[in-house]
């Protein structure tokens, strides 16, 4: 059954049309980053490897019709992020491997909370409200407690902010809570230990956009770079909703995975 | 147990820091886009209901910091996403409710498959190449069969591009299939109806980034707009790799949804 044919394809039903070469155009994206967003493909794609010289910036230029300037500070986005190194006389060097892409709030479906080092791991809080309802609009169901306590916070890891995040806990709750634990502790695993009742219900939801000026400054990244966004809802066994929050993920420290096999189980 | 404060925040842990206001600098985002990504959340998260009059152009401006050309470029953005009307003369009017996004290819995780209405489901096959090995640095485990074949594809809902992929099926079972299924079913499904063994495995990985020129073209979004990537694998009871696919998904048209509370079962 397993066919042993590796060479170039050969079937009269095998067509291929070349891909189209880049052309970069004015518009919300600068030239330079979109020359930038090419070559930073071409590296993590493994057209490069570490130690490979990049072609000079003249032929750069000649490649894709850009003028030096653009070239040079293209280059320069990407030596800042350590794809490689520009030496005066010595050519672009590339310095980074494909797929050492690091994906550090990695989301498991058997836990969907972040793996970050409980030593390593802070949060800033930025504004906390007591007495607040539930945001009216809301996503998924469940009953609402009279009050909660609104919580805006930024999470970190080694000193790096990965995720912003509004969160409401039930204030009857959150009373229970240790004095400072809420700078130490996701917040949710407070919830799951300090609730008066088991806690039976939960639902996800991601989506993806492009960083707004608060998620830029909360996540130290550019304007409109990709964010992922999470909505959380968790409900006691009185389906009576005891969190709700909604999270900012910075692009490059985002990843799921989930592990399909159960649903293949007979 | 639940406290019915619904008032002001009166608690002497009660902390607010305002927000700052928006600076907008040059960079890799020009500065009417950065204008239209506030302008835009401040719209989507419900600053305004439909109908309602944005602040005047000279207003903007002043609250901005910002030139005439830049405002105007940002608020025809809008316009053109449908968010807004701009006519001359009665100013600039809100048309579009929040949570009204649309997000097409929702995933649940029951299914973790885009919900597409079959009739509206359309695929265009970009290469298709018999006598492929898999990719040497693959994500997840699995035995390779040794010749599989590598269709790139585009898939679209409505005739509106959703989906760009890269995937490879191990070629012993595409030759099972139905001349034309590979246009009109989504290939995963072929595979698991046509695989002579059961697939009894299958991982997926979710990551987000900045569309890159291919991805831009193939799915009609400007470049370095957000995207997400997603990887498959499936495997059947010997181990094999029976599909092995990467995906890129338009930002505005991505969602899973997670349902938790199975976690929660005692």
């Amino acid at each position: 059954m397993i066919s042993s044919t590796r060479s170039k394809p050969k079937h009269e039903e095998d067509r291929v049309f070349p891909r189209p070469a880049p052309v970069f155009t004015q518009g919300a994206t600068t030239l330079y980053a979109q020359f930038a967003s090419v070559l930073r493909g071409r590296i993590l794609g493994g057209e490069f490897a570490p130690g490979d010289l990049l072609p000079s910036i003249a032929q750069l230029c000649k490649t894709y019709n850009l003028g030096r300037i653009t070239v040079s500070h293209g280059l320069q986005i990407l030596a800042d992020e350590g794809l490689i190194t520009v030496e005066r006389g010595r050519g672009t060097q590339v310095i980074h491997s494909p797929g050492e892409r690091q994906t550090l709030p990695m989301f498991k479906s058997l836990t969907t909370m972040s793996y970050t080092d409980p030593e390593k791991y802070s949060v800033q809080l930025d504004t906390r409200l007591t007495g607040q309802p539930l945001p009216d609009n809301r996503w998924a169901v469940g009953e609402p407690f009279d009050s909660y306590v609104r919580i805006d916070k930024v999470d970190s890891d080694d000193g790096r902010p990965y995720c912003q995040s509004t969160v409401y806990v039930a204030e009857a709750i959150s009373r229970k809570f240790p004095a400072g634990a809420e700078k130490k502790y996701k917040l949710f695993r407070l919830v799951q230990k300090y609730s008066s009742m088991p806690i039976t219900g939960g639902k996800e939801r991601f989506t993806v956009a492009a960083a707004d000026i608060h998620e830029a400054e909360k996540l130290r990244i550019p304007m409109a770079a990709p964010v992922a966004h999470a909505i959380r809802v968790f409900t006691d066994e009185r389906n009576r909703v005891v969190y709700y929050g909604i999270s900012s993920y910075r692009g490059d420290l985002f990843g799921i995975e989930l592990d399909l096999s159960e649903h293949f189980k007979p």
